[in-house]
């Protein structure tokens, strides 16, 4: 197959660099004031008190369908999963889904998702399954930047939402590297500047 | 005069948020590769050797031309006129040009600065100097993070580099409020993606 497969990570981070609000975590979603960073995806204001309702649209609708259009298998960090609630037990994706932890034993045995003790194990099997599309990183943060530091990530697609939320986890903590980037576009909708940049290597 | 003045601050970060690279100072500039963020004030790669050659065009020029159409004074903090070694003991902007500081009795007698004490008296003396123009506010970081917390700014327009620094001085360091925002306009260069928002309040 010619097709390149390009493993790309995507985020949503606040203007501060936050990917989540203060004092987030299980049943608390994305802390607080964390859900302004997806206004975007559901096109308006929703909150952790009820399902939202809304759907993205224009840009915004356009990032989601192109994502999920490149991507052949994801890869998730084990936080992130735990953060979702495993996704009531099953694949969101329809994708092969990789989860990184260092708890393998605790995967399902529906088959729902594949647990994985390292990144480099996770990628080359996340490429296998791939069928030539896209490896898609969903993140954490942690995941994300273990992918870049170790120089696997070709595009990283971060989404700004428009709020300073003064604290949460930060997309860099503790990320001492130096890394230049190619600009590839920068569309906004109304709720959110999607940047995408490839990672020079 | 019917034109309403509006504070707006302009500067230039990572994509990981810092506005320096590692190792800033008299001297060293925007630290261990910050020169990278300012390629979009000269049209490319630039180094501290020497005097940069060439001018922003195109889009980056734009940004930079709107941006002094708009300004009738600028404020800028103790530390950026330091770094900047005084532009040689120029005032570099043609306006009335106010200077933060403790020491005011620094201030040069050739009347190129206004040393002033406190942000509230400098946006005063700016807004009467700013003939129904905007107020700038060219940073440093603290100074616009000073003016962001005490609900002075109206508009921040926050330019992206595309590079990870993985150090230095970020624009929100210990910021802890949390801000609304409303986005104004997205427009990418060569080198770099310009993002203009309104302060809510």
């Amino acid at each position: 197959m010619s097709t390149v497969t390009a493993v790309v990570a995507q985020i949503t981070q606040s203007l501060d660099g936050y990917v989540t609000g203060p004092d987030d975590g299980p049943g608390k979603g994305l802390g607080e004031g964390g859900e302004r960073l997806h206004y975007w995806v559901f096109n308006g204001p929703w909150s952790y008190g009820e399902a939202p309702s809304g759907e993205a649209s224009g840009v915004d609708k356009e990032i989601l369908d192109e994502g999920v259009g490149r991507t052949g298998a994801m890869i998730g960090g084990r936080s992130t999963y735990e953060a979702a609630e495993a996704w009531g037990g099953e694949n969101p994706w329809g994708l092969a889904f990789f989860i990184l932890t260092h708890r393998t034993e605790d995967e399902p045995s529906n088959g729902a998702f594949t647990f994985v003790s390292g990144l480099e194990s996770a990628l080359e099997q996340a490429r296998a399954a791939a069928g030539g599309k896209d490896v898609g990183i969903m993140g954490g943060a942690d995941t994300i930047r273990q992918a870049l530091a170790g120089g696997y990530l070709d595009e990283l697609v971060v989404t700004i939402a428009p709020v300073v939320l003064g604290g949460g986890k930060r997309l860099f903590e503790d990320f001492d590297r130096s890394v230049d980037l190619q600009q590839v576009e920068a569309r906004q909708s109304d709720w959110a500047t999607h940047l995408r940049y490839r990672v020079k290597k």
